[in-house]
């Protein structure tokens, strides 16, 4: 394989570079014309794809639906909540033309759709029995990009979905944040194996315009935590200037309670940087577009015909078991530049099959993760491939759920802070719960409240900053 | 069920005001906040649902996949082909600033993404074992609509997929074309049980560069054409301007021939003209959200547990089958109010089930479509209910299929063209090619060629305007 085709960087030596070797080669995505915006290739997409169809059942299992709303939204709607405008103002898109024609409340690209939902919601719900409203909407967001891009991570419109629920009571609306997140968290550990914390996110970094933000974070191999999903408790804080009201059984008007939510292609990113190695991407078998590549192997004609046939048996096979499989049918590439690509492209189980295989009735299992080579009776394929895929997915987790362990720490000291920060991962510390003392790691450290664990067990320590009575002991770390 | 709930006009004294209400009170749709956009409620979203899903696997079938593009083009690149960007310029909307700065470059919201897929395909194409490229992209199209607007049929912003496929060859291109629109034939006359007429646009109504426009039309209740779907042969205009060239096998560079076609939620919008009824919405089974509502009925409380046990029974049995059902289960309403209700929405199948019922073993069919009501044995439900769901979708296409063949007629004289036109339909008519005789009818009577069916026997007639020989016997209608 020629040096321009695969990675020519180590994960360890440059994470940075490597990342976007990963993306661009693997064919994933690709850079757009407007800087800050990327496209997505079809394998990218397919992934998307897989994530969307395992969050959309579960969606759907709780009795939301899916709507749509329009991309535009008159900046008179957007600023109607106050704390909410300010945030999204300064990185929104302003249409202010239609063809010729100057328009006059300026429209902005959907940053998100609080304002836009609710209302319509307010038109929508009338009475007790039109709640609870639970929609979600697959769509794009747009929010110019100041900070360097990159793909996934950090682009100025990325693929997400977003959830909106109304309810009458705040109980009610709050087991629904707490629902959603659960659903967020299987998702990311059971399709993508990355293991992520989750709990509350401190009042400096909830979403603008919550009155609390549920977080999960994941901690990436450069020791930097990724925010992978949030769920937030809006109360009546948008009901109010929206008029999201209903009238309960006694025909009284009430302000709804409400929710908000989401998950975004910043997913496919954590993904590749927790799993991928230095030969490229490495896919979890549950979201890889090709499950199981067959690579047959032959250097003359007589051969050739023999190893295809059984290659297309086994092919079949597969089929039949519902796995994704694809035969490398390429005849103008040698079978060691297939290994190569297809080792690049990060799918999990090659099977390679030659005439001495056949004559022993085996094929060679390779396995992208571990990159183990075994021998396994032809016959046997068919009934194996599913644990064998299920194996696969399982180590992946493990292997990640492990790394997490190693690097998360409790520090009950500045100094040592300051020190472990810099080797990257989750410090755990005790904190009294002041904005002065969580702003002060910021500044001198850059290191943030990434999430107070639901299972925090805070034992009255001292903060560590200012030395007073903690109430929590959040997880610090820097982050994306 | 009171007046400002149902349906307040006919069909047919007011078709237009008939169809808005039905778009709102069935809730498929609302009104945006910005004039020409509009909300899709879960209903609505669902039923695009159902119809993504059956085009979707018959696209992959097809070996397309699915990408992404952003929504933002520079100008500079859409304006690179130049009739096209005349077609677009005068509706697209104008993104100008980004926060507080404004953006050199002006962008354009997506009117179609001819222009950033090929931008994007000249980088990605090489070499011959590149082709075919076939990948298609659900999204969003933005164009300012200057003439007044009609929920799902326009719109400023509108739900739809757009494919872009890259072929050696113009035959092969050729071939997708007519794939492509065969795929559309199938799911709109199966799914949406509306029957179309496929063929050509005359030159003056094609695609703005693309080399020819084939086409599907079906003709609405009110006598007026819609076009439901469009596939486009490119020819290299768009591979010259936008470099897609590969090298063949003889390592020589040429220029690629593409295709590029898409549908929208305007299917919606026909499926909703061709089937509703004074009652409301009538839904195809296969593409409603609910295709079975079961309605108990009871006045005592006694009656209450023995009819809903058994309802419950009911629905199980249905679930078991795979199909949509739902138990209406407000207590707070009253039979009759429920039955208007699933009317309203155009539920295809409703099942009552009363005391009485139950002791004779059988339940009330009610079908929407035609709206006859029959007995069924409680016992022979879940056998048979799939069966009376086939039936439905075929008689509602039948139905479609038989209006449009009264409304179908040949025509050689103009005045008796002009007198038919009024009473709506298709009109065939002798026509001999020359783009003024086509003007010269738009002009004096609205009406425009449609489409030149595939099965278009021309007999050399005399061009129904200029008396010329004829060289092809188009449709003409006035159109949505």
């Amino acid at each position: 394989m020629s040096k321009d085709i695969g990675i020519t960087v180590t994960k360890n030596d440059d994470f940075s570079e490597w990342y976007t070797q990963v993306v661009l080669k693997a064919e994933l995505a690709d850079y757009a014309p407007v800087k800050g915006f990327i496209v997505l290739r079809p394998d990218g997409y397919s992934i998307w794809e897989s994530i969307k169809s395992a969050l959309d059942e579960k969606f759907k299992k709780e009795g939301i639906r899916n709507g749509f709303l329009p991309v535009l939204i008159p900046e008179s709607l957007l600023s109607k909540e106050k704390k909410h405008f300010a945030g999204f103002n300064p990185e929104a898109f302003w249409v202010t033309h239609s063809g010729e024609n100057e328009i006059g409340d300026r429209l902005a690209l959907r940053p998100t759709s609080e304002t836009l939902a609710y209302s319509m919601y307010s038109k929508w719900i009338k009475s007790w029995r039109d709640l609870p409203l639970k929609i979600n909407f697959w769509n794009t967001a747009l929010r110019a990009e100041i900070k360097a891009t990159k793909p996934f991570i950090r682009n100025s419109e990325f693929l997400w979905q977003e959830g909106h629920t109304v309810h009458t009571t705040a109980e009610e609306a709050e087991k629904e944040v707490l629902k959603i997140l659960e659903i967020y968290k299987n998702i990311v550990e059971n399709e993508l194996a990355i293991p992520v914390i989750t709990g509350r996110k401190s009042e400096k970094e909830k979403f603008v315009g919550a009155v609390y933000t549920t977080t999960m974070e994941s901690l990436m191999p450069d020791g930097k935590a990724l925010q992978m999903g949030t769920s937030h408790f809006l109360g009546q804080n948008f009901s109010k200037p929206f008029d999201v009201k209903y009238s309960d059984k006694d025909n009284v008007e009430n302000y709804a309670w409400q929710t908000s939510w989401g998950v975004s292609w910043r997913l496919i990113g954590g993904m590749i940087m927790v799993h991928g190695d230095n030969k490229g991407l490495v896919l979890p078998p549950k979201v890889s577009p090709i499950q199981v590549v067959i690579v047959p192997i032959y250097y003359s004609e007589n051969d050739s015909k023999k190893v295809t046939d059984k290659a297309n048996e086994i092919e079949k096979a597969l089929l039949d078991k519902k796995i994704r499989v694809h035969l490398d049918k390429r005849n103008e590439l040698t079978p060691g530049f297939k290994f190569h690509d297809w080792e690049l492209k990060g799918i999990p189980l090659r099977i390679e099959i030659g005439p001495k295989d056949i004559e022993k009735n085996k094929v060679v299992i390779a396995t992208r993760h571990n990159r183990e080579k075994t021998d396994l009776a032809i016959d046997k394929i068919s009934d194996n491939i599913i644990e064998i895929l299920q194996k696969i997915q399982k180590e992946m987790f493990d292997e990640a759920k492990k790394i997490l362990q190693d690097k998360s720490i409790r520090i009950e000291d500045y100094t040592k802070f300051k020190e472990e920060l810099e080797k990257g991962g989750f410090l755990y510390a005790p904190w009294c719960g002041d904005e002065n003392c969580e702003e002060k790691i910021k500044d001198e450290t850059g290191a943030e409240i990434r999430v107070i664990p639901f299972d925090d067990k805070n034992e009255k320590q001292k903060c560590i900053i200012c030395g007073n009575e903690s109430t929590s002991t959040p997880i610090f770390a820097r982050g994306y």
